[in-house]
């Protein structure tokens, strides 16, 4: 059994893209947007612009107070839209409950849409068009290529539908030609479809949800999941057992979390691409 | 075993719509564009014509030849976004090789797109937003409704992962809880999947493909394959021998294709809703 190291790849990722960064002779630039002041946002916030500054880049952060009106927001977002030293702007989640997330999400540039959320972006990614594409899956995938697991014509199963994980990676790997099954909470019995699987990947917040029963010898199982359990973080995999059963397995932490970074850096440099090419 | 009737489905639909189209006391409009005089694109437009006719809807009919250039047909579909007596608009494919069909897609109004082929319409599918979906998904699922065919929870497996049938029909049926799996040409091994699919919806374009062996006994089995065997048309499914098997069948002809047509009524009639709403 081999450990998926995503800290690895994280750190091999930014330093390939760093030197193509730098071949560019340009100033990329990332945006991050963030409405009120909660907690987890703010740790994800810094997070960003720490790779922001290791890449270089230069990163523009917009706090708002929760009063901010929805109409003043996107009028913000169009700012970002309109200048051309910003490759990528975000909008941290969530945002308070007067303004309409999905209304921002699809105020920003398309081309400048660095989370892949935006209806466009996602059309892109069904029509397996050129276009910027969540972070995670992404990530998944860019771990499955340097782990050099066969992608064309497997059987992978994914269990989770958020827009966030479970649907674009289900596409992404569906665009390169495997055979996706989407599970999700209304699935009946999600073992008879796990354990036929070559890849599992599991997406759904609950410790310890993926059993070593549920999955077949030698199956490559990613962890997508974040919980914490008496402090302790870990995945939605049962890892100690699965670990035994499976040929590559994600850990959490180190595994899928660290690509989510690496993706986002490699984003801003795709955006710029996209957007200076059209 | 049941035949699925979509000819008795199409009309039923068709009256229960002509009475919402006059209640609501304004004449809704569809408007085709053709490029090009190619033989099988002059039969679908007749069939809209009638169509469009029998619901007592404006219909627009723009013909241009194989010369026009694509900043004009942009020019054309430009004109017809902003006529407010029109709510749905449709470009007859194929075009000629100097325009690009996407683009010229992605120039009509997402909200008059009544063939749900604009990246926004897919994105929209793909969040479970409201929108215009393709018109042949949508006649599937409302055939398995009429039917009474449970789709929550049940395995749904679709084959062929086209743009126009079968991811949006697996979409649809993700939307209304079902557990689906994509196959396509680069599948090993279909039969173990469809073997123990509740739902399977073929859609690839090879007579006699879905052979007995594959289905479970009771399978509900959607043909959405238009194929021509000496002159005679037929499935994707070896019918005479699957529909031993299944419970619920469509025919070829007289199933799935009818529906479009009906729901193209319908989209035309949803999008002046959609439209008036914002």
């Amino acid at each position: 059994m081999t450990i998926m190291n995503g800290k690895e790849l994280r750190d091999k990722t930014l330093k390939g893209l760093k030197k193509k960064v730098d071949k560019l002779g340009t100033t990329l630039g990332l945006a991050v947007i963030q409405v009120g002041t909660d907690e987890a946002s703010t740790v994800y916030v810094n997070q960003k612009r720490k790779m922001a500054h290791e890449m270089g880049y230069k990163f523009v952060y917009k706090l708002f107070t929760r009063n901010i009106s929805e109409k003043n927001l996107i009028r913000e977002i169009d700012i970002l839209n309109k200048d051309d030293s910003i490759d990528g702007i975000l909008v941290q989640m969530p945002l308070p409950e007067h303004i309409n997330p999905k209304v921002i999400q699809n105020s920003i540039d398309v081309n400048k849409d660095v989370d892949g959320l935006t209806l466009t972006s996602i059309g892109r990614l069904i029509n397996n068009e050129e276009g910027l594409v969540p972070c995670t899956p992404k990530g998944i995938v860019a771990l499955l290529d340097y782990y050099k697991v066969p992608i064309k014509g497997k059987n992978v199963v994914v269990i989770g539908r958020s827009m966030l994980v479970g649907k674009p990676v289900a596409n992404l790997l569906l665009n390169r030609d495997a055979t996706v099954t989407l599970c999700h909470s209304k699935t009946k019995d999600i073992k008879a479809y796990t354990k036929n699987a070559d890849i599992v990947i599991v997406a759904v917040g609950k410790a310890g949800f993926l059993k070593r029963d549920m999955i077949k010898k030698d199956a490559v199982v990613i962890d997508v999941g974040i919980n914490r359990i008496d402090g302790k973080l870990c995945g939605d995999v049962d890892y100690v057992n699965v670990s035994k059963k499976a040929s590559l397995i994600t850990p959490v932490p180190g595994g899928v979390g660290p690509m989510t970074i690496a993706e986002l850096a490699n984003n801003v440099y795709e955006a710029h691409i996209l957007r200076n090419k059209i």
